[in-house]
């Protein structure tokens, strides 16, 4: 018997405050350099969000300086929401110095599915090991192909619906796999856990969505769960993210009171 | 005889502020997507104004994809503020496919005039159709080929100034043109409309030229009369830009309170 | 006897806040065009700072245009951060028509020291006789070629440690060197000034360095003592800085009220 309860009985668990706040005492010890590969309209406010956390951004796109310096970060971020043909070959010269070096990379998948330029270069990157993926649910069906399977991508996917199609891709390609909307998901394929927090403001502010990518990516140089990892870098955007909503006029007032919750986080929680 | 009031009741009439809380309900019940090819500099602030007023922006830029996108947007934005060889392929290639799937094009002939490359590209952009045209005076008098035969493109041109020229270049290509300055004045050749408001504050934060014109693109998806919904899109910014400036301290606060005030916006006027 | 006071006395003096007033005076009676071919993260609030200043920043980038825009400004800026093919071809094509135009143009060499393209082609600049330039104790170190000589270019390296290489460098290419960090140092080969203020925070936000290089490109356009100009420029970003850093809650909140305060400057010091 399918009833409403025993459905939310069957979601994943909620990742505790009390490992994501160990999370971030372990990230503010150790904080990383981040190489970003990201799109050309969220440039600055991923750094800004970087920056706020302690981590230290840098965009580096020749690309022989982006195979480079991959092998210098600590972390690589490819989001390909501008993608572009050079821009494409410096980020492949990124993530082959990244793989060479052992230096983690993630994958943001901006609006793959229904342009082919990208969804090509998305599928042929899947085969070079990100280390965590981070999606909307419509991204993450796209890249798994399960989209084709089903009712297609449209914005009425939720995050919940995407996460079989999170759970596949992660399997598949042995990675983590955030995939994020009112609620967040992140699994290793074997083991989920799920986010709450945010709010709808934040989908007026642009770059929330890349921003948080680039800070799975500062996460993922961590040692230790990489699951657990990921799953703190949603919580802490969802945590700040929707404290701050309660208390601003608007997203323009949003973003600065966000930079600034960012800088003064030490716990998550109460 | 012509005095100050003779030439003032020859100046075309105010845009109503009632028109334009019109225009913005039918705005808030169809939300566009707006395809935005627009320059580097402004693209983060045209997204979140953007955002702020409901609609959703989106920056693709390779050329395959470009044109890709234009069919599935509801408006275009052509922005030539940084004009380069590859980025000029993707506009055209956006166009062309905007004008195939009949979606209302829009271009911002930033700096038109003094330099070749990007006033040769403007020029053949007008043989494209383009749905409205914003600038400044000296833009407008320089694309409209009047410029030479007056004083000639310098800071000092008002927006009446140019008025002349703006009817005309809106009869010869069948647009609707938006000359932007301490008025703002709208035509479509036959009619005219002034938006007054703003502040010169405006002129101290970059982009905001370049957001309204995405704002006129935004506007320009809308069902109805064209020359309206421009009008509108002219006086929603001046309105909140007017208003805003009063309580802020400079241009560095003038940004999130702007971005919080079109978020805001229900009606215009009192 | 080499004790820490004799060394305190040796440091250049301090650049009197009186002077950098009649400075910012000077400057805002004849508020310079800049041309500003700078990094892509950080081209928003590069313009908004220089506005903000009241200066009239625009970012010109086709190689063509790029050469016809610097005749026309009163001053270039060239930062390195993301530098690709492209990019530094516009850069060497507006470097030669500023000096045929003898337009002053600025360096900001990013990064260089660790970084082979942009290390190469800073060293190239190098030749092309920079009005100034600006960077951080590493940057100058690997830019003077002094870094190989001592204990490499790291994060330790603070500006004081740099000034022989400033001094070096200013002399060799006959240029005003700004080595920017907890004090910052401003030299022409034979006169020195240090300029204190500035607070920790500023670098948590991404660009405000970058910023300082375009408000240093500004200052040059004025007519007089470049050193003095170069350190009004510092010394004005390192008040405005310290100042609103202590009544901010972050980063974020520091944004906005440091355009603010650049905006309402009018005296430095008491």
């Amino acid at each position: 018997m399918h009833t409403l309860h025993s459905d939310h009985s069957r979601a994943p668990a909620l990742f505790p405050d009390a490992l994501a706040t160990a999370c971030l005492q372990q990230f503010h010890t150790t904080p990383p350099l981040v190489h970003c590969l990201t799109n050309e309209v969220v440039q600055s406010f991923t750094a800004n969000v970087l920056l706020a956390l302690g981590a230290f951004p840098a965009m580096v796109v020749e690309p022989e300086e982006a195979g480079q310096f991959s092998t210098m970060a600590n972390a690589l971020l490819i989001n390909i929401g501008t993608l572009h043909q050079s821009r494409a070959e410096s980020m492949l010269a990124a993530i082959a110095a990244a793989n060479h070096a052992t230096t983690p990379w993630v994958l943001d998948p901006v609006a793959v599915g229904g342009l082919r330029y990208r969804t090509d270069f998305a599928r042929h990157l899947l085969t070079l090991k990100p280390a965590a993926i981070r999606g909307n649910a419509s991204e993450i069906m796209a890249l798994s192909g399960m989209a084709t399977m089903g009712r297609g991508v449209d914005s009425l996917d939720t995050s919940l619906a995407a996460l079989p199609a999170a759970r596949q891709l992660a399997q598949q390609i042995q990675t983590v796999v955030a995939v994020t909307g009112e609620v967040d998901y992140i699994t290793d394929g074997q083991r989920d856990f799920a986010v709450e927090g945010g709010d709808q403001l934040m989908t007026r502010v642009v770059g929330t969505g890349c921003a948080l990518s680039a800070v799975v990516a500062a996460f993922c140089a961590l040692e230790g769960d990489r699951l657990h990892h990921v799953a703190t870098a949603c919580r802490i955007m969802s945590h700040v993210g929707g404290q701050v909503s309660q208390h601003v006029a608007g997203p323009g007032s949003f973003i600065p009171a966000f930079l600034d919750g960012l800088y003064q986080l030490k716990t998550i929680g109460i």
